[in-house]
């Protein structure tokens, strides 16, 4: 038997976006874009973000990443992001490799940067005439660390990049579970709080591979798509993009699950704790949840099937990692639990 | 009605590829090509080369090719490849971003180098001196115009780039029509030739998107790997990928597929010509047919409902592109002639 | 004996520049252009192109040129050139490296581009739809082959060049010989005709290594100092480059010597071609002459101590390359016609 | 009247280096360092390293960082350098667009890196499956901080490089003053250590603009002058590179000028701190002091035409670097110990 938090990405694609991949697989449609289904889908984008937004479809979420930091790049620049970042540590550097730019770590309580921190990181720079500018700020929301911004704190991040002259990136592979726990608006999260470009996943919360830029001004990037299709993240049958995207976005089906996967960790922590024999540093409010637990009982889960990544070991104990997903049911968190 | 020439990769998958990918789509499965799925289909590609090669898994056709040069990059280096060579012509200078490198095209008929045309090219650069290396020889198989290299046409070309240091890529977007067209196998068609990397197409003929790097001396390239996570072109979902080489490496389904399109390309072309009011150039021998007509039938057959792209414009008639894919039916084809 | 004609960067530097770097060979001065003296200099070129220019300093006429070309780059770009332009043939695919962008070269004629070759050239191009943008325009004056063009030849190639929305790059590395051979002036040649970047050339014409960007509407490159020092283009004891080009410009040094050594090759042209042994395919007008002679001429030439490159054999033909400059003198020449 | 410590760079050129300039100021040399003086001047480089290396002259410091960096790249790699380290701090983020690589600042005592310090530092990335390489370490000898490094320190510390696959580069801007402080041989400091690329380093020493890139296994980097000819760093009259390196390594003159210099400043150092009215955090033992004194201090001397850098101000207390020079005299010191 196998109970399974590995990541989110471990899981498989919902049956609403697999069968909507069905329901395209026929006859003949124009490539890279030019379909008719891209075009309505990108019009579900701007439902949902309430204006006049640019996207363009790619397959991963370090693509929407890397183009996005590209888009924004500026000569001997520097990117703010915070330590924990997906594109600080998982794109063995890429946003070097493409932008030319060096990635400046902020630190972060419980996976969220502070105003504050960022004003530190900023002081540790040399002082602008020695320098190139700051050319990037790049927030995750929600973070890797199981938790979210909410559209004021969001608000108060970008306004310290702007005022440095910084265009402000937010990495949303988990947007979904960020709306879901703050209850605020993609335009609330993202342009009316002084975003720029939005990184949007969908593979993380049942897709199988479906990525979004969200360009929250078209006119400012215009050279995005020719970013993309250098890079070779032009997709030729990109109908298959848009399918999962229309079947994600109709109906809030991207709230349900990312509701589901928020609630799923919330169980979990707080079964977790409840008998004071795991504990936790920060209470999650996505889908990760980040319990302190003895080695032994770690590796006692792991021998009896249970998936997830192991995060720290200091002394005899081990933070670990549990994600949660729309495909968690409560049936796992019990049998983990009864594991335990 | 609508009669579809325009790409083959404006066809949908087959129907074996979207069973595959429905069967994969449960439970959990590690990311990044960690999961068994991958380690199975690695094993079927080394079935078809008859060696142990190392493969990796891209959604597109252009990163295959961007990181095959990538790999094979050298400071002030050249590239030579065809004229007509999609790295050259669509790829959208992703190759000199990518390696920093100049992309030297050569002169083709109908859309194949030959060893003389190598030579020639090679001496309009600079003497080796006053120059860079050259790094890489790239040839397209199937060529983008509907014809294929043998097994010993690639050796003869391989052999000119190996004499002068360079490696070979082939870029097989298209690489099941030159099989099929052929009657050469895989192995005698790349490493027994001398090619070093192959781009492996699956989208054009079947599949939605499924493109494998193929690394026919994999001790050769160790960094494919970091190339591919850096630009972004790790899937993490990469079961789906994988599913869908399943179903197309499974009983031979590629060349059956690849089998049928080149078929209907030579039917197309037989009938085409056989009253003499269209004529070609030269004659496909895999899946693309560029017949010369008036400008007014092409413009009438579009009026009609049949799409195709525009090629070439000369005087009162016009150079038109027909590509037929697994989809394409008998049907489709009378149909088109009956326009005509 | 030596006769060398080689090439102007194999003569030394003029006695005004030895003495000014012999002057300003003393106490300190800032590091990085924060001198006096570059401050001083940096008004002697707004004289001599008639309005505020920003000037960066620089080592090498390829670090101008891969400067100039980089802050005109844009994502998927291409750069026209001359098909003899140093910067196509001879600066080891720099630009290429620099910008990401592809060079496509311009037939010339007698090295100089013409209005109709640059549209023929941009029809061999994918429709605009197909590609990224043409983002530079790259002229050189003094062009490789000892000819000029006039301040109205530039302004009809910059107007096509503005007119498809590119930036225009003179690359000047000798400038001055253009200057004088057509009695132009800089700002006729420059920023009246259009252009908006020069490489302003000292080395081939008197200086030991000083090269400037001339940025002839300084607000619209505003990261052209960062884009210097990133690339290691930043001079610390600038004050050396800066006192050369004082040397340079005052009294109109540098017209000076151009126009010695352009009156030197018309001399040799001259003379040359006047017993009918040499033949000129066309007639010089700055520093270099290319005349064809029989191989065997050129042969014994070179065995007698003469000095100079092959620049084309043909048949039982050589077309040599004789290059003159500040250093050149009347015995050279005679010298050399009487070996001749 | 103006007492100047603030930077090597800020001093002019020896007597010797100009008089070596203007020697060499005559006739005519083959460019970009076919010249004979080259190869003279190379032989003299292997007898200070007491092997066959290779030489490659580049007019900057920082082009030398970039380029050896850049010969030891690797796809997703890291950089361990000095978080003190002027490729770190002042190169304008020139590594990053260069290599595409990270830079991981490493902690220092008194501007060194130790062993326990790389061990640590590397325990902060991610395991080593989940990234790129190590590819480079990179040591600055003499360190920025006044401070070197013996052959045994920097043995130790390429051990560990070694160890991890890394190639190990010294940053030598100012290795005169290493090899001054040390009495370790220049072969002891760099190949017989485990060195592999030593950026050398004239310019701060008494050359006006002279650096080495000396590699020392030759075999090992093949594509250095490719790099460098790329990047614009080829300079055409090289030999006047070569005749300010003729200069300073003849008769040990870069010797001379560095004990001297190293000098100044232990002399600066001793004065300073005798009565108390200043403090030092670390002894100096090479040419740069970093004494701590009282705002109001800092701010008179300046006041009364002492030039220096403020390193850091902290409460009421200030450090300022103080660089001495060959051009340093006992006078100097003695203005400004009297004016303190």
């Amino acid at each position: 038997m196998t109970i399974d938090f590995g990541s989110d990405n471990w899981s498989a694609a919902t049956p609403a976006v697999e069968a909507a991949l069905s329901r395209v697989n026929t006859g003949y449609a124009p490539s890279y874009g030019e379909d008719e289904l891209t075009a309505r889908v990108s019009r579900l984008f701007c439902d949902v973000f309430e204006r006049e937004v640019a996207v363009l479809f790619v397959a991963t979420g370090t693509a929407a990443n890397l183009l996005c930091l590209q888009a924004t790049a500026r000569p001997s620049g520097f990117v703010l992001c915070s330590d924990q970042a997906h594109l600080y540590n998982d794109e063995f550097n890429g946003p070097e490799f493409f932008t030319g730019m060096r990635l400046v770590p902020v630190a972060t309580t419980a996976g969220r940067m502070r105003a504050a921190a960022l004003h530190e990181t900023l002081g540790t720079l040399p002082p602008a005439g020695d320098r190139g500018p700051l050319a990037t700020l790049s927030i995750t929301n929600a973070t890797e660390y199981g938790t979210a911004y909410t559209a004021s704190e969001i608000a108060e991040l970008a306004a310290v990049g702007a005022s440095l002259g910084a265009a402000v990136h937010v990495d949303g592979a988990r947007f979904a579970n960020a709306v879901a726990a703050t209850g605020d608006s993609p335009a609330d999260l993202t342009w009316r709080a002084g975003v720029d470009l939005l990184s949007f996943g969908g593979t993380k919360n049942g897709c199988w591979a479906a990525e979004a830029i969200v360009v929250l001004d078209p006119a400012a990037y215009p050279d995005l798509s020719h970013l993309r299709q250098r890079a070779g993240h032009g997709i030729s049958k990109q109908r298959f993009i848009a399918a999962q995207f229309e079947a994600y976005l109709t109906d809030d089906a991207w709230l349900t699950t990312a509701t589901h996967a928020n609630a799923m960790a919330a169980r979990l922590a707080a079964a977790l704790t409840a008998d004071g024999a795991v504990r936790l540093e920060w209470a999650p409010t996505t889908n990760e949840v980040f319990p302190i637990m003895p080695t032994t009982t770690a590796t006692r889960l792991r021998a009896a099937g249970a998936r997830f990544h192991s995060w720290r070991v200091r002394g005899d104990e081990e933070m670990v990692r549990l994600v949660t997903s729309f495909a968690t049911t409560d049936e796992d968190v019990d049998e983990f639990l009864a594991l335990l």
